[in-house]
């Protein structure tokens, strides 16, 4: 017996040898008395080939099951080259099949190249789904994109941290705040990192976070879920606020080009590419973002305080037809849109020292530079109604020295969902949580009595 | 006037020539009529020294207070050299000194090498106390850690997730638990990523995850908090349960390494050392720690299903004087005290194939073998009152075929404490939130009327 597990892909230089495969079975088929199964481990996707007796040992396998092969990899001949996989050039001749795990029928066709499925059905079965030889890369791609995040930050000598979820109360004085009962007392699930990685700059200059955050988004739309993974970054001592955009700018950058090398395969498989980005990156103020949409649609936005998805689109259709980039900075949103401690850009009154960045479409990322002096930040936290005693830790921080100083946040779902051009934001996401599903729809579970 | 910023540690290689630096004030200190600071930024500490007309502006800098320096770099005469600091061969001849922003006075010493205060004024003052020189390190120590987590387990292979905070039930099946106000819906916040972890072993095979976990632990100890950075991984197709303890051991005795080698001055600092481990670890089943226990101290917790404080202790004792390793792996905890998912062994029943990791007389990771089938599965959750509904999508994942698999789970701050020797978990976690605190002391708000 053969007791050294080998990947499905080492087999690729393994021809003439005996192996010793485990993994699921993704597909079979069967020609006349040749039988095929195709094998899936960590590594691919292989073709195991049985033959004579060995042949009716596969119609019995299900999909899914787990198994342990074991075989002779073998060259195909010219003609059964299969350039799709990685291992397309060789097969596993079966010599012997052993179930490991059985597994159940399938509810829907998974044997396909694509998985056509509604959203509800394809989130109702996440577990099986996600294994779906189309669904599973999704978050390779969001793994390349946080490590991305990381590093570039890293070179830039910035300081990774741990970001607390449960708060005292929220940084932005919204009301879209989950509450957790906490004790007795009343707590708050974090809407950002914001308060914490500003009072890290007063430690380590440069910080940056991984973090979930957490909002009661009280609507069910294609770009919001209640739980998302955000990449935040903060740093002090800058001259002016447009070093903000050049440090995400450059983090960006670096983002696209990793994804566009450690993930050709998904991109090609997604029939898409990443985003096309001139460099610098386009930066306009609002308003003349909603000028620009009044001159295109005849639709006058110039009165909003902020972009509506409409505007988004079509603002990013402007920059990618004339100043091609899929990539857009917007500036200068009102101070009244932005939370209380935004800094005002003292050459605009009433406009502040915001930026978002845009791509295909949808908000990537947003950021400002900071009010770093500790009296005007009370005010306007005050004028805000933020409880300043449960801010204390936040506030200390600037009461005892803090530089010029801002920082920026990307939804790293937004960044998946638009480097891969998906429909919905819940494709983006590994298990989508948003008012209506916690994994389960809540509306099934009702329906359904408990047996427990 | 000089426009580019350079950072304390560059000046080493700037001698002769004038610098621009900008960071905070951390000391300062006269003789006579020349006066000295200790200026801090992201890169350590650098003395400026002030002589003439410029000593007076010195007498006038509070601790904290954030400044712009421009001046000459020179060598110290050899007698005041000061080994302790990076930058001890030299030192900064004021010219300019611009305060940017002004501190407060300080509500306590902060100009020490050591910050000795109790531990709620500590925390009561975390934005000012991380900032101190003894403080601020630890987080890198985290960093380390967390970072060496990541890269052992990418060199085997494994996939890095982003695991869900919101989840429709506790993992566990106990009442420790933290429970959201989710639109009309109960939810909980995750206390691990256990089923997550687990359904994703059917996707990836191998994986890992950096994750906030929440607990409602209702006592205060020195080893508890209701929030921490637990670092779990989980993977497939183990031949033995073993496995899993050995990818434990090598996981760990990377991040030893790793800080060892990257964290030597905060050792120093700290007057410690990694642990000493002989590999491989000591395991012993807990029925064997009991008698040992038994044997050294007369104390019988033979009849005990877990070990209390005491026996941690104990035994890493035993462990480090007879087997020459601070780190020791107890195994075989009872099928009762553990989780519903836990395999038991099939050569010892009503004992799991499970084990914990102590080190330094506190457990630093948990651990087992998982139940794969997905009909035992079921059984142990309905028996442990597990809502079968709620589990859907991880019961689904065991449904539709599950190899073998196990995983393990470190606490990051149980490890920061463990290799610095800190007393207080608190001390381990930036912002550590427990039943008296979320960042102010909850008695501390309660006593003050809100000014708002």
């Amino acid at each position: 017996m053969l007791v050294q597990r080998k990947l499905s892909l080492e087999c690729n230089g393994l021809v003439g040898k005996k192996v010793l495969l485990k993994g699921w079975v993704e597909r079979t088929r069967t020609h006349g008395k040749v039988a095929f199964f195709d094998f899936r481990d960590r590594s691919g996707i292989t073709q195991v080939t049985a033959h004579e007796d060995l042949a009716p040992k596969i119609a019995e396998l299900s999909l899914q099951d787990v198994v342990e092969v074991e075989g002779e990899v073998r060259s195909r001949d010219e003609k059964y080259i299969n350039p799709e996989i990685e291992t397309g050039k060789i097969e596993v001749h079966l010599e012997k099949l052993t179930i490991i795990s059985k597994a159940a029928e399938m509810p829907f066709d998974m044997g396909g190249k694509e998985l056509n499925l509604e959203l509800p059905t394809l989130l109702d079965y996440r577990s099986l789904t996600l294994r779906h030889s189309k669904i599973a890369p999704i978050f390779k791609v969001q793994e390349v994109i946080i490590d991305s995040f990381r590093k570039s930050l890293k070179n830039k000598d910035f300081t990774e941290f741990q970001a607390p979820v449960i708060t005292p109360q929220t940084a932005e004085g919204g009301s879209e705040v989950f509450e957790v009962k906490y004790f007795g007392e009343k707590a708050f699930l974090a809407q950002s990192p914001q308060f914490y990685k500003q009072i890290l700059v007063g430690v380590y200059e440069r910080v940056f976070a991984v973090n979930k955050t957490l909002r009661a988004e009280p609507s069910v739309t294609t770009r919001h879920l209640t739980e998302i993974t955000t990449l935040d970054a903060e740093f002090g001592f800058i001259d002016s606020w447009t070093e903000l955009m050049d440090m995400a700018e450059y983090v960006i950058k670096t983002i696209l080009e990793d994804v566009e090398r450690e993930c050709k395969k998904v991109l090609d498989l997604y029939k898409t590419s990443i985003p096309k980005v001139s460099y610098p990156i386009p930066r306009i103020k609002l308003r003349e973002a909603q000028e620009i949409i009044f001159k295109r649609t005849g639709r006058d936005v110039r009165q909003e305080p902020d972009l509506a998805p409409d505007d988004e689109r079509e603002i990013c259709k402007w920059s990618f037809s004339e100043k091609d980039s899929e990539l857009i900075f917007i500036t200068h949103y009102p101070v009244e849109k932005r939370p209380f401690y935004t800094l005002e850009d003292p050459s605009d009154p009433g406009y502040t020292l915001s930026f978002d960045l845009l791509g295909r479409g949808t908000e990537w990322m947003t950021g400002s530079q900071r009010i770093n002096k500790h009296d005007i930040l009370i005010k306007k936290a005050q004028e805000r109604g933020i409880n300043i005693k449960k801010s204390e830790l936040y506030l200390q921080a600037f009461r005892y020295g803090m530089p010029p100083e801002g920082g920026f946040s990307f939804g790293s779902e937004r960044i998946v969902m638009g480097v891969l051009d998906l429909a919905n934001i819940r494709e983006a996401s590994l298990f989508p949580r948003d008012m209506e599903r916690i994994d389960q729809r809540f509306s099934v579970q009702s329906n359904v009595s408990s047996k427990k």
